[in-house]
């Protein structure tokens, strides 16, 4: 008998039709023996309708009543999703994040799980029953105020859970049928990925695959856990994420995929005195105001001003927060200028074989350029490599870098809508 | 500096615009110098439309699992009742039932309180901040499960932090300026009561009006908590239900006002063997079903039978329950059969006056049987007396009886919409 816990996003819990279909999927598990965990998101439109909510009555709502009324969303579909269970015959008990015993830092909108306490849970199983946990919340270790994990927080919730009950998979459900070499929906001959290290996935995920959230993979490579990424609309084995490749995807071994982000946004600072100190101010300043930032590039100083630019990509949603966080220090940096840039788009190559085949990012840049592309930014890692170039140009770049290595396959990728979060 | 706990019921805060109203009434008391603590209904439909959402995924959700879904509706109208008050440059504060320290018993939909630990909110008065608590939900002492305390249980939650706290003040917000000599919406001339005790306000809920419900008033009584029940949509002087009538309303010594109730059923059981301990096991069967039952009458046994009838009223939506539960004692206590009767109607006329006024009750009767409404059960208490009638006699009953009594004003009684939970 394994311990399995399974993730289910706004989409797969979209209506009651849809409930009951995620019901009948969790009992199939129960009945074939298995103990199951459920973590699920917020109905569908839920979120941006709660969101719609708190902007007609305030223009700016406090992180921690934001979260108060966010976390409403998964408090619905987990009792509806616990109703229909019930109505099936099993027993299925559910447990906000809190209840849970997500424990998280305090900082309302983006927290952090510091540490699971599944007591609740290990005792609903043993007595037999069927635990539905929301997603994306817990409780504030410090302040006991609920909090929310942000982007990607349900999947999270799912291999914390998961790495705190010592589950033999974590299961998460979403739209399309796992991982591919690139995003079907640009890249018709995506080819599906069986199996996946968590490191290729982090760079995946990093380079803006949107079916598994960075955060949740570190948590996962972190604490062991096995994510197995599948469809919750059909019955196909989906994409393993683990830590060792003993039975490796052969066809896959040199790159993994090629993965684009377009809700990037880049700022550049101009004029940054060339002198120790200005660059650890500046991005000091923008991790204070809780941002992540993804690639920094600087220039060598302009020759004769000791003055140098630095550019810098973060979410688009973020923009306005780090453009008022660098504004403030302006003076004391002494920095010339920002520049806000929102229409750009980032293409990356993942694969494990780059580490021994030093040729690959000169294929993946010059691929880009004989496709028309102009490269704006350059950043590497050990198994990937991205470039930042026009918004506009995204899917020619990602489709021209996708057929340069071969990637494609000849089963055709079914997409089904949205991503929950 | 005074201690006050305002409720606003679902319709205060229907919508954005409503429940900034709200907020600027707290801030004005706020700034008028009183600590403030704030319980709050779902908005307007909210709790129907999770009901809705219930029944579309199972036919007869679990107990536990509906409380979890209806005690979202608060959590999203204190969220953004926080949000309201923060634009307003004021700090607020959220809580659920369980953070708020409500500790009920475990019956989900119907859980009493046992107790509260209001260590929280005392906190966040302390710290300057108005606290926002959910209304009509706790946490079971026993399960630590989500519970909810069923209708009026927001105006019991706010009595009950008023008695916590040692509030000096539990205003209840309603949609009538505060409580009538009769339902203005029947009797026009219906004329409003400055002051009331809690005895007579409790007879008057148990008579059916809808103001407050009978167990919110229950607790005030024993706690001594002065509630002042006032409309949300004006500045008038409610009504003040406190224990004593130092300054009594004068014009109110007699008799108090006429109460009527349109939701009650009937149920009689027909061919009761007339041997002890046969009403017991009836009443104890009802009981267990966590019904409340209001008037119960029996008649003397049928000459030569050994037989009698039985019958008592009840809230109209557990007359299933109740019909299903008495069916399967039908054998062991022999009755011959069960009639349901949800046409009736109650009129009911309070005053603490009957006391001392043995001739208030055969006026009463002579007053319905001359407007031509038959008689149907009689039930008397010290200071009411109270009839069952046909549903459809019933305006006509409660427009003579407050005739009668002269119980008329000359002031206009506002009405402005439904009630919240």
């Amino acid at each position: 008998m394994a311990l399995v816990v399974q993730k289910y996003g706004g989409s797969s819990v979209a209506n009651a039709e849809r409930i009951k279909r995620v019901a009948e999927r969790i009992v199939a598990a129960r009945k074939a023996g298995d103990d199951v965990v459920v973590v699920v998101s917020a109905m569908g439109d839920t979120t941006d309708e709660l969101l719609d909510l708190a902007n007609q009555v305030s223009p700016l709502p406090p992180g921690r009543e934001l979260d108060m009324l966010l976390t409403a969303g998964e408090r619905i579909s987990m009792a509806l999703l616990a109703m229909a269970i019930h109505n099936l015959g099993y027993e299925a008990r559910s447990y906000t994040g809190s209840q849970a015993g997500v424990l998280t830092t305090s900082v309302h909108g983006k927290a952090r799980i510091i540490d699971v306490t599944p007591g609740r849970l290990r005792t609903a199983l043993d007595e037999g029953a069927i635990a539905i946990v929301a997603g994306f919340q817990g409780v504030s270790q410090d302040t006991k105020d609920i909090t929310t994990l942000g982007r990607g927080g349900s999947d999270t919730t799912a291999v914390a859970l998961a790495a705190a009950l010592h589950a033999d998979v974590c299961e998460i459900y979403t739209d399309v049928d796992g991982v591919f070499t690139a995003d079907p929906r640009i890249v018709p001959d995506a080819k599906h990925i069986k199996k996946i290290t968590y490191e290729e996935m982090l760079d995946l995920a990093a380079g803006g695959a949107k079916v598994l959230m960075l955060r949740c993979v570190e948590y996962a490579r972190r604490f062991s856990v096995p994510i197995h990424v599948r469809s919750s609309y059909s019955n196909k084995e989906g994409t393993l994420v683990t830590g060792s490749m003993e039975d490796p995807d052969v066809e896959n071994a040199l790159i993994t995929g090629v993965a684009h982000e377009r809700s990037d946004a880049k700022i550049t600072i101009v004029g940054v005195p060339d002198e120790p100190g200005a660059a650890g101010r500046i991005f000091e300043t923008v991790a204070k105001a809780e941002i992540n930032i993804d690639m920094i590039v600087q220039n060598v100083s302009t020759e004769g001003t000791g003055r140098t630019d630095i550019s810098f990509t973060l979410p688009k949603a973020d923009g306005q927060t780090a453009m008022n966080a660098l504004d403030k220090i302006k003076d004391q940096v002494k920095f010339k200028g920002l520049l806000f840039d929102d229409h750009i788009g980032k293409v990356s190559l993942v694969g494990a074989g780059m580490r021994s085949h030093p040729g690959v990012a000169a294929e993946f840049f010059a691929t880009i350029g004989a496709a028309g592309v102009n490269i704006e930014m350059i950043s590497t890692s050990e198994i990937r490599v991205s470039v930042v170039c026009r918004d506009t140009d995204l899917d020619t770049a990602v489709r021209a870098v996708h057929a340069a290595f071969e990637l494609g396959g000849n089963e055709e990728a079914v997409v089904y809508g949205g991503t929950g979060r």
